[in-house]
């Protein structure tokens, strides 16, 4: 099987979590919302539909599982799940704490205003909460 | 059971195509994008996690339909699905047909611009296309 490529601009506006049994867990390098992007770890996918039934099933399993350990970890209102690949073609799952106060709300956090970094020792922090949370 | 109760908002803004196995089907009224709403029939749902884990797939499985029905009807170039529900939050899950000439291109429609109601016949020929996909 050829080795998994990850999309260049995927790679650079995010950071690397952990690889689950399907996809590889991404932070977006956005302090605004606490989000994970799930890439599956296979090649040449765009759409959902382009993986084999059972991996679409594996795909909503992890959405699942980052889902609740990303609830548990920030207390969030909602979580948003998505896949849009407007921009970047590489299948991508977003998985997205949501608050009342956050910089979007109600609206998507897609395309609204500047990315702002995680400073080092929140990003470490919320890593290492998912970390638990997923790991265990 | 209790009969299945659908939020007054997601009523009044769609129209009914179909009920699938799961859920309900429906066409969001804006004729600017070919944008169905997939609504699980049960209630007291909000997240997609609020669903039993085999819902969960049937789901996948329900999106994977209307996704392929979709793109056969449309020829767009991307589907986008999504839960928010950040203002309504009855569970309902998006599948959208996108354009590059589409008036939201390349972000998100949730939140963009005004609906625009679908002129009758284009509505009901898109709508009959559509069940002619997902029915047979």
């Amino acid at each position: 099987m050829a080795a998994f490529r990850l999309d260049q601009s995927l790679a650079e506006d995010s950071i690397f979590v952990v690889d689950l049994p399907l996809c590889q867990v991404r932070l977006e390098n956005d302090f605004r919302f606490p989000w994970l992007i799930l890439i599956p770890r296979m090649n040449e996918l765009v759409e959902v539909t382009d993986l084999p039934v059972e991996r679409q099933h594996q795909l909503i399993d992890e959405s699942r599982q980052v889902s609740e350990a990303l609830k548990a970890v920030t207390d969030c209102k909602k979580i948003n799940v998505a896949n849009l690949g407007n921009v970047v073609s590489q299948l991508h799952w977003h998985v997205v704490a949501r608050f009342e106060s956050d910089a979007a709300w109600p609206g998507p956090v897609w395309g609204s205003g500047e990315a702002r970094p995680w400073p080092q020792g929140e990003r470490d922090r919320l890593i290492s909460e998912l970390l638990n949370q997923l790991v265990n």
